[in-house]
């Protein structure tokens, strides 16, 4: 029977790759959706993103295409499946809400597994919609202890993504390195301006005329990871600190929710502190 | 000795078409610099655009092309001399001034053989660039007698494309057939709003609160060939129409610039009445 | 005791009313917290928003306000209570699960009354949120029967507004007229393009770069109210008419949460057709 | 006979001041086209900017509307003739060539006295437009001794304002603060991102996905003086710097553009680190 399936393959880069892949799919009887490919030159490496349908048997394709690839190459067949995600939060609703109703209608192929958040504010909400709402809450605790309690519960749940839906705590390089390219977070500004804590006061301050948001995944060194997607809107004298915010929220919910569809959707590929999206 | 070159292909799909298209580079030793393609499903029909380098007889490639594409399928290998360009302007300076300054630096690889118009107000500003400027009245002219004026000179000068840089008179049919899938316009609205005379005065009196510019290659219904790129800025309730074309025309030129690369670049492809940019 | 009001006025222009409204607010030792006017040139017509706090007593400045103005003036006070609003949907919950999240978090001034739809399937999301929702099916009944039923029950409900949260059935002359400047809706295209059924179609068929949103007061004239405001996002040749939806939901709920968010806030002015936002 | 002219007020704010100045202008008898203020509460400082016509005397005016202002308050009449300003470069002509071409044709109500230049690359360009262009090298000088030339030949010249259309070399705050509030800037980013040399670079290697760039009155911090304009485009990932660098520079045009067409209107207020656009 026939079935749909995106092969990911990140490679170091040869002469003949797409050839060569392309051979086994046609040889395999495949038909190819959609395709892309990209060389980044300065790496020498090489992405490829196809969707292919037909009647195939996964593991023979994938020794195929693995046999034909450079040694240390990455192949990945998506799962059919839908991907498991754990969400982060600390007050803020909008980037959570949006999520949580668009999961409530399948506009990603996931499931929540649980919304962790320091505060039980979000409880209420997170209710509505039948999803497992746990607070661990960082009263009284050190920062790594908080944190080991938060790694242990994300490991039992075992997620495929972790997403920083405005999770408002910095993360110490123990708990990256625990979920490695699995961390997704929403910052509200448009980086690499204002890096750090209360990015619309610093906008206010600085007196700029567009403010913005990033997502981009979680690596060590804070508001520093590879970036998915970014906008911006304009704004005028006008606005303070507090009315930025609120406008900044709109974009960081439309910015956050596009990248999720990219990740979800297999286009994002990592090219050291880069991203590669097809 | 090694050579850039770019491939398009536009033939009706098949499967296998990418493998048996990068099996003939590969055998031939060529490297894929990029590398772009799309089916689109409704016609069922295939686009490549392949940028190779390598040292390669340009005639031996394109015959093993073409032996394995559908018999009806279109390949063109991209020349490496400038692309020969007329432009038709009437009054207005902002699209033809971005474009005469653009190619006085060489950012488009673009010869302007001439620049025509129906006035001769414009020529002050041509004769600066040393580009012949020739002014065809169309006082005291059928429509078609001063088109007729219009065609031979284009077909002396011998264009690949032609770019109405702000000709504001609308093309027969003949004139229109008389140069197929080579004819560029800037229209001055986010088609298909405000088709026709005087967009801005039209987007004046509906109160949009965005106005834009189209551009498009025409064919033979007025402003309705296949879009290539579109712009639109926020105005609001201070604008007039002559305050609204002013700060159009700012886009206009964007617009225009932005669509003209892509085309010289060999970017776009047509597909019935839409493109496809690669 | 100090408080805030908001002054709407809205009168033909003379010459002083700047001066003479503002002597008033202070003689009466009133703060202008600001202050926003307009006039429109081709009406001659004065609009003017101004914030102001203090101790007063609305009714002596209303007054002494009418007493200067012109005859056929309008000042409005903003009400220091949330606005009731009664919400239409159908089917799609974009639009309608951000008001409710933005509602719950009060985002907005504003009481929602109920949702009516004409199908049941929204029912499960409004009640999260402990919103009435109002099943009054269109099945078997005459356009204008079905109206009825609804008018009525919008009637019983008394809103100060009616917003259209992807309702999709045309209302007709009778309907608008019973709620004259007080129905705000969102339509899925950057109008005056794609006007009428099934904008994202018509726009795949097309084949344009941009879509968009617009949200405008309802009139008589279908899709040809007042424009409060637009978006547009970019697409290209890979969307389908489905893709574009779902793209364009998230433009369209953006946009109108902007509209609401300037009509809730007192700076939306109905000047003929066309909107005047201070 | 009537006139029209454009009073800018500068002030600490205090009650009544729009009551107060348009009193004056009513009882004149002048007729406001257009109005504007903002009181910024941080500052507690009141900005105005009215366009009034009729038959008056600007001193007459002027004094009236001193007398009733705080002492330090700084009123200005725009002057009928065009403003006098001096362009600097370096080697790249976009943001240039665009000026002279909007300068040809009238689009800002200013005269080019001259454009100086550390080097003679762009005096083909500047002499196909008849504005005297002046080569200062910095060849062999120190960078004190080179400013001085260029400070002295301003001086010289005595422009209302000077515009760095892409001139690449930092100023000391010796030359910005001989001209105080006079320079306007074009920086090749989105400030406060990327500050310094090779933005472009910056972003290349942080990999985000939106490039911008802001124009900037100068002050004595390097790429810190207050923001007028900023825009932003998307860029991707096959993007490198010098593609970057390209398409930026698009954007550099229209912002620079943008920013001085306030300017010269007149709209610009400083506040501070800041500016108040009206």
């Amino acid at each position: 029977m026939d079935k749909n399936c995106i092969i990911r393959i990140d490679s170091p880069d040869e002469k003949g790759l797409i050839y060569k892949i392309t051979k086994i799919l046609y040889e395999n009887n495949l038909n190819i959706v959609s395709n892309g490919e990209y060389v980044d030159n300065e790496t020498n490496h090489f992405f490829m993103r196809t969707e292919i349908s037909g009647d195939f048997d996964n593991d023979k394709i994938y020794n195929e295409i693995k046999s034909i690839l450079p040694e240390n190459a990455k192949i990945k067949f998506s799962k059919p499946e839908k991907k498991r995600v754990v969400l982060l939060a600390t007050k803020e609703h909008h980037c959570l809400g949006d999520l949580l109703i668009k999961n409530q209608y399948n506009e990603f192929n996931i499931e929540i597994l649980a919304v962790i958040s320091n505060y039980s504010s979000l409880k209420d909400l997170v209710d509505k919609f039948n999803i497992p709402f746990i607070t661990i809450s960082h009263e009284n605790l050190e920062r790594e202890d908080h944190e080991k309690l938060i790694i242990e519960k994300i490991k039992e749940l075992n997620p495929e993504y972790i997403v920083l839906a405005k999770y408002m705590r910095i993360l110490t390089p123990t708990f990256v390195s625990a979920f490695p390219e699995e961390i997704i977070n929403i910052h509200h500004s448009f980086l690499p301006a204002f890096i750090g804590a209360n990015p619309y006061k610093q906008a206010y301050e600085r007196g700029v005329k567009l403010i913005g948001a990033t997502s981009h995944f979680v690596n060590n060194d804070l508001d520093d990871g590879p970036i998915i997607t970014q906008e911006v809107i304009s704004i005028n004298h006008t606005y303070n600190a507090q009315t930025m915010r609120k406008a900044g929220q709109e974009v960081e919910k439309i910015v956050l929710a596009k990248a999720l569809k990219l990740v979800f959707e297999e286009r994002v590929f990592l090219n050291n502190n880069k991203t590669i999206i097809l």
